[in-house]
C-alpha cells in the first residue's frame, strides 16, 4: 500500500536529485515546473496550462497520509480504501466495523462525518526562496540560523493566511535549494460515502501487498462539505469512457511523501546501517504487539486492525528500501555520481569546509542522539494517543506565550486550525489497547536506554512497565473513551485544559500530562540539537544544489515532500528478462482464479456479497473481462496512494494504490526495468459499483460529466 | 507453551540458587537429592526410593525440547501436542497437515516413524565433581582450564558410554558447583500414534497462550520402538482413576530447560539491558518474517507454522522474563541478597580478586562480543537448515582429526549418534521458505554489522542479501528437498560429504559449505573467547557456591539445565487479592462457553469434529463437567512441557503444558502468590479420547495398568 506514514521515525531528511541521470519516465515534478520539453520530446504530449491547472485543482491531499481526487461537482472524492481506513476505523464501534465490512450511504443524509479528516486542494504556488534565505545572514551559527529561518517561514505563512484565508505552508524543496509557498483550500467536514469490504479492497492481504499481478478494489469515496452542504468544487475529473491499453501514456497527480534520492553517500550509509534497521526493529516489535492484541478476539481485532495493517505495510516498504541500500550496484552508482560532483565543488572551495564534510559531521551528530531523540522527542517510548494529546496540550500552552515565529514549528499560528482538528477529535480510545501499547513502549524505553537510566527510573516511578502503564492510563482524563467504558470522562477535557492555559495545567493532576512534563526538558533539548544539525545539512545541501543548478541545469525535480507532484509513464508489463513476463492489466476473471487457486483461504477469500453473486458474475463474460488493476512506469512512492491517474485527455483512468516490490527502491533511485506503480482501473471500479454494489446514484454522479470537460 | 527452545540465543548461562530464601513449594530438585525433609514436614509426604525410581524411569526427555512419560508397557509415551509439533510438521506434506488436522493410527502398523526424534530415559546419576575439578589445577589460565575441563568431561562420558552403552552426559550444576554424570537409555525409532487437531490442542492460540483459565487438549501420543518392535519398557505410569481436587498435592517430573535464579546482579543487569532485549528483537523480526511467509497461502502456512508458533511462544515467554527483570522489587531483593553474601565472602579473600568482580569482568567480555558471536557462531545470520547442516559437516570433518576430548564439545565421540540422527534427518526442506529465512537473516547481518564490514562484504559477494540468498539456496545440495521440487538432489548428499571427509569437502562446490567455511575462522575465535569467559564465570560461581554450601547448608537445588527434576505443589487457584478469584480447574463446559463468547472466531474456533458432536456433548452432563485443565503451585519452566503430573500414589493426574503469565518470572525468582503451572487433566484426556475420538485401543492400552502399580 502506497500510504505515507508521516511519522518522524520514517527518516525526516530529504534532499536533492539532479537531472544528470534522469531516466525515461523518471520524476516527481513540481506543478510550477512541469517537464514540458521531455513530455513533448519523449511522448509527443503537449500539456497546456489549463490542463495542468485542472488536474492540480482536482487533486486532493488526505492529511492522514494519502492522495485523492474530486470526481463530481458536488465534492465527491475518490481515494483508496486504505487511505480512508483511518477514518473507517475511527467511525466504527463494537457493532459497526466499516473498515472490514464496507459502507454505502443510501442518501446524502446518511453520509458519515469523519472525526478528524482534513482534505487540502492546492490553489497556488509561489517561490519565496529569496525571502527565506534573506533571514539567514553570513556569520550566523546554526543555532542562530535555524530559528531565524523558522521565523521567516512562519511570517510568510501567517501573512498569506491572513491575506487569503487559505492554508499556507512554506515547503522546503531540494533540501534547502528552494522554498515555495503552497496555498491550499482546506476541507474539514468530510463524510464517508462508500467503501467496499476490506477483503476485496485488500484481497491477498499482507501476502500480496507490494506484489503484482494484483486484484484489489482498493477504493472508497468521501464527500467534502462546506457549511453543512456538499461543497461545490470548481474542478473535478471526468471518468474516462475507455480502459487504458498497453503502451498508453498516463499521468499521476498526487502527494509522494518522502524520498531520499538526493541524500549524500554519508546520509545513505547512515540510513542503511542505522535508521532503516532501527525502523524495521520498531515495526517488527509493533507488529508483534498489535498482532497479539488483535488475536484476543473479534473486538480487539477491530480496535487494532488499522495499526496492524499500517505496521505490516511499513515493514514491507522499509524492507524494500533496505534491500535497495544493500544492493551494491545502487550504492556504487551513488558513490560514483557523488565523487564527480564533490570533486568539482571542492576544487573551488578555497579553503572553506566542504559542504559534503559538513553533512558528514551533522549526520554523526544526528546518529549520536538518534536513540534518545526517537524515544523521547519522537515519542516512541510513549505509544499512546493519550500521551500525544498530553504533549500537544502542554506544548501548545507553553508555545502560545511566544511570537508565532519563535515557536516549535507545528505550533505556529497558521497551523492552529489543523492542530486543533486532531487534538479535539472525538475518535474513541480503548483503555486496554492503550495500556498494551504503552506497556510495550515503556518496556522498550527501559530496555534500550537501560533500566538504570535516571529518566527511565523517573518515568517508571519504581514500578514495572506494565504496572506503570496501567496506572498512567487509569489516571488520565485526556481520552474520548467509548461511552460505556468504566471511568469514562467528558470528551472535552482536552479542550478545557488547552483553553485553560497555564493555570489549568498547573491545577491538573492528570497522569499523562505529568509524564509529558517529565520528559519535555530533555525532549526539547534533543530536538534543538537535531534542528541545528538539520540546519547545517540544509545549508550544505543548498550549496551543493546551487553548484548543480549551475553545472547540470535546472530541469530537475526535488525529492518528495508530501506536496503535489506530477508523474507520468507508460502502461507496461515487465519481466521479459526473468522467468516469465508479467502482463500489465488484470481482470475480474483473474480475481476469481486467484481466490480459487488459494482455496479461498484468508487473505484470499471473497466477501459474502461476492460469493453470493459468484455464479452470476462468472457467467457475465463482459464483467469478467473488465480490467481490475494495471501497472505503469510512473514514478511514485508512499503518499501517492489514492492519486488519480489520467490519460492525455485528463480523464480518470485509474487510482494509484501501490507499487510492486521492485518499486520500493524508488525511495533512493528510480528504475523502470521492473519497478511499477499499481492502479485500480477506473472501468473496473464502475463495473463493481454497478454490478455488485448496485450503487446507481454514485455511478450516475461520477458519470454526470463523463462526456465532457467541465 | 512451556517448551524449551534450546537455541543458544536463549542465554546459555545458568548459575546457582541457595536454600536461604526457598519459599513454600519452590524448587526444581535433583532426583538424587530430593527434598524429602521438606515434603515430610510441609505435606506429610513420605517418598520412598522405589516411588522416586519408578517416576524417574517413567519420565521421558524429548530432545527436541520437552518432556513426556511412558503410559503403557509397550512404550506408549504421552506428551504435549506442541512438544510433538516439530515431528508432526516434519511428517506433513502438501496433502497431509498432521499438525493442524491431527492424526490417529488405526493399528500399530499405521504409526508414523518420526524423522529425527530422540527420546531419553534417565537411568542413573553419579557425582563426578571431584574428577572434573581435578583436571583444572592451580595456576592454569582460563584458556588452559577450559579445554582441560572439557577433556575430562569427554573422557568420563566416553568411558561411560563404552562401559554401559547408555547415552552419557556430564551435566554442569550450580554453574560449576557440581558435575553429575547422567546416563540415559536412548530411543531413536519413535512413531506418532495420536494427535488431536491443533485448534483444540492450542485453543485460544497466541492470545490465550500463558493465560488461565484455559481449555487446551494439548496432548499427543508417540511410541518408542526397539528393533522394529514396540519397546517393552520397565516403568510406566498408571492412569489415576480420579481427577485432582483443590488443595491436593501433586508432583511434576520433567526437564526444566533453563533458569537464571543464581545469576549475580551483574549478569541479571546484562540480561535486562542487553540479552533479553536482543532476543526479543530477534523474535519480533522472525515473527514478522514467518508471519508474512505463512500469509502467502495454505501450503506456505503449513511450512512455516511450526516456526511461527515457536517464535510467538518465545516472544511471550521472554516478555515475561523482561517484565520480571524490570520489576524494581525483584531486582532490589536480588541486590539485597547478594550484598550480604558478597560481603561475607569478600571479607575472607585476603587480597585475591573477588569472584563477583571476576564475573562482572567476564560478563563485560561476553557483552563486548555478543553481537558478532550471535551472528556468526550462534548462526543468527544464516537462518537456514542448509547452513546448519553445512556447518555440522564442515566441523565434524575437521574435529574428527582430533582426540575426542579436544574437540568442540558437540563433536565428542559420545554425542556422535545423536548428532548424526539430526544431520541425516530426511525432514523435507522447502527452497522458498529457506530462501526467505536466509535473505532475512543476511539482511539482518548486513544491517547490524554494517554494510561495509569486511566479513559482510565477503558473505554477500557483491550481491544484495536477497539475490545472494537465492544464489546460495540454488547452489546447495545439502537438502532433502521434497521429491517434486525442481533441482532436487539425493537426500544422502550430506552423508556422502560427511563420510567422504577432507577430500570430499575439498572437491565440493556446494555454496552453503563455502559460506560456512568463510565464516568459520572468526566464528571459532569468538567461541573461544566466549568459552574462556564462561570458564572464568564457572570458577567464580564455584567459589561462591562453596562458600554458600558452607554458610547456608546443602539443601538446595541448582538452576535448571534441561536435566530431570522433581517439583511439587498444590492444586490451587489464585487472584484472591485482585479483581476476581480464579478457580484452579476448568471443564469442557468452560471450553464451549469460551468458544461461544468469542463468537468462534479463530483462534477460538472448534475443530469440525467437535462442532459436529456439539449437541451430543453438550447434552452429556458428565462429559461437560469433566475437568480439562488445572493449575498448581509446582515450580516449572520452559522444557517442562509434557511433564507428567502424578499424585501421592505416583499415578498420572495430568500433563504440564504451560505456565500462566505471572509464572514467566520464575526464570529469575520463584513466586507462589499468582504464578501457576498449567496441566491438561488426565481424566479430561480420557474423556476426549473415548467420547470424541473413539480411540478405544488407546484408552484400553493406558488403562491396562490403571488399577495397580506395575
Amino acid at each position: 500500500m502506497y500510504i505515507f506514514l508521516s511519522r518522524a521515525w520514517v527518516a525526516a531528511t530529504c534532499c536533492v536529485f539532479g537531472a544528470a541521470g534522469i531516466r525515461a519516465d523518471e520524476g516527481m515534478w513540481l506543478f510550477n515546473a512541469p517537464p514540458l520539453d521531455r513530455l513533448q520530446q519523449d511522448h509527443a504530449a503537449a500539456l497546456t496550462a489549463e490542463w495542468l491547472l485542472h488536474l492540480q485543482q482536482s487533486s486532493v491531499r488526505f492529511n492522514s497520509g494519502g492522495s485523492g481526487a474530486f470526481v463530481s461537482a458536488d465534492g465527491l472524492v475518490i481515494t483508496n480504501h486504505h487511505v480512508g481506513a483511518d477514518s473507517l476505523h475511527k467511525l466504527g464501534d463494537e457493532t459497526h466495523n466499516y473498515a472490514r465490512d464496507g459502507f454505502a450511504a443510501a442518501t446524502r443524509a446518511d453520509e458519515l462525518k469523519c472525526h478528524d479528516l482534513e482534505l487540502n486542494v492546492l490553489v497556488s504556488i509561489a517561490d519565496v526562496t529569496a525571502r527565506v534565505e534573506a533571514a539567514v545572514t553570513t556569520g550566523m551559527t546554526a543555532n542562530q540560523a535555524f530559528p531565524a529561518r523558522r521565523a521567516a517561514m512562519a511570517a510568510i505563512e501567517q501573512e498569506s493566511l491572513a491575506a487569503t484565508g487559505l492554508r499556507s505552508d512554506v515547503v522546503t524543496l531540494y533540501q534547502g535549494g528552494a522554498y515555495h509557498l503552497y496555498r491550499s483550500k482546506k476541507y474539514t467536514d468530510v463524510r464517508l460515502v462508500f467503501a467496499p469490504e476490506q477483503q476485496l479492497a485488500f484481497f491477498g492481504g499482507d501476502a500480496d501487498n507490494f506484489e503484482f499481478p494484483r486484484y484489489n478494489l482498493d477504493i472508497c469515496f468521501f464527500r467534502a462539505y462546506e457549511e453543512g452542504r456538499p461543497a461545490r468544487v470548481p474542478h473535478h475529473l471526468a471518468w474516462a469512457a475507455e480502459s487504458v491499453t498497453e503502451g498508453e501514456l498516463v499521468f499521476v497527480s498526487g502527494h509522494p511523501g518522502h524520498t531520499d534520492r538526493g541524500n549524500t553517500v554519508a546520509e545513505l550509509l547512515s540510513m542503511r546501517d542505522r535508521s532503516v534497521p532501527f525502523q524495521l526493529a520498531t515495526l517488527n516489535r509493533l507488529e508483534a504487539t498489535y498482532g497479539a492484541y488483535a488475536a484476543r478476539g473479534p473486538e480487539e481485532r477491530r480496535q487494532a486492525m488499522g495499526n496492524l495493517f499500517g505496521v505490516q505495510n511499513g515493514r514491507k516498504a522499509r524492507q524494500g528500501v533496505l534491500a535497495g541500500l544493500l544492493d551494491p550496484r545502487i550504492l556504487a552508482a551513488k558513490r560514483q555520481a557523488e565523487h564527480g560532483r564533490r570533486k568539482g565543488l571542492e576544487d573551488r572551495l578555497a579553503g572553506r569546509t566542504s559542504p559534503y564534510a559538513c553533512i558528514e559531521q551533522a549526520q554523526e551528530t544526528l546518529d549520536g542522539i538518534a536513540l534518545r531523540h526517537r524515544m523521547l522527542e519522537v515519542g516512541l517510548a510513549f505509544n499512546s494517543m493519550f500521551f500525544a494529546h498530553a504533549r500537544t496540550i502542554l506544548r501548545a500552552v507553553e508555545e502560545r506565550a511566544k511570537p508565532s515565529g519563535d515557536r516549535l514549528r507545528e505550533y505556529r499560528d497558521s497551523n492552529r486550525e489543523s492542530l486543533e482538528l486532531r487534538l479535539f477529535s472525538d475518535e474513541p480510545l480503548y483503555d486496554d489497547f492503550e495500556t498494551t501499547k504503552l506497556a510495550d513502549s515503556l518496556t522498550w524505553l527501559a530496555s534500550t536506554l537501560g533500566g538504570d537510566d535516571e529518566l527511565v527510573k523517573n518515568v517508571l516511578a519504581g514500578k514495572s512497565p506494565l504496572d506503570r502503564a496501567a496506572e498512567l492510563i487509569a489516571g488520565t482524563g485526556l481520552g474520548a473513551r467509548p461511552a460505556r467504558a468504566a471511568g469514562s470522562v467528558p470528551s472535552d477535557s482536552r479542550r478545557a485544559l488547552y483553553e485553560g492555559g497555564v493555570a489549568a495545567l498547573a491545577a491538573s493532576r492528570d497522569t499523562m500530562l505529568a509524564v509529558a512534563r517529565l520528559v519535555d526538558q530533555e525532549a526539547r533539548s534533543l530536538r534543538r540539537i537535531a534542528e541545528e544539525a538539520e540546519e547545517v545539512k540544509r545549508q550544505a545541501h543548498a550549496e551543493i544544489m546551487t553548484n548543480r543548478f549551475a553545472t547540470e541545469g535546472t530541469a530537475m525535480y526535488p525529492d518528495a515532500t508530501f506536496s503535489l507532484r506530477l508523474a507520468y509513464g507508460l502502461v507496461k508489463g515487465y519481466g521479459e528478462d526473468g522467468p516469465r513476463r508479467i502482463a500489465p492489466i488484470t481482470t475480474y476473471a483473474g480475481l476469481f482464479a486467484r481466490a480459487t487457486a488459494k482455496r479461498e483461504t484468508p487473505p484470499f477469500d471473497l466477501p459474502p456479497r461476492w460469493r453470493t453473486l459468484r455464479d452470476q458474475l462468472q457467467a457475465d463474460a463482459s464483467f469478467m473481462a473488465t480490467p481490475l488493476n494495471f501497472v505503469s512506469t510512473a514514478d511514485i512512492i508512499g503518499g501517492n496512494s489514492g492519486s488519480p491517474v489520467v490519460n492525455r485527455d485528463g480523464r480518470l483512468v485509474g487510482v494509484i494504490f501501490d507499487g510492486n516490490i521492485e518499486s520500493l527502491v524508488l525511495d533512493v533511485a528510480y528504475d523502470d526495468r521492473r519497478a511499477r506503480a499499481i492502479s485500480v482501473d477506473a472501468t473496473g471500479i464502475l463495473a463493481a459499483l454497478r454490478t455488485v454494489y448496485r450503487a446507481d446514484d454514485l455511478v450516475n454522479e461520477v458519470l454526470a460529466t463523463a462526456d465532457g470537460r467541465r
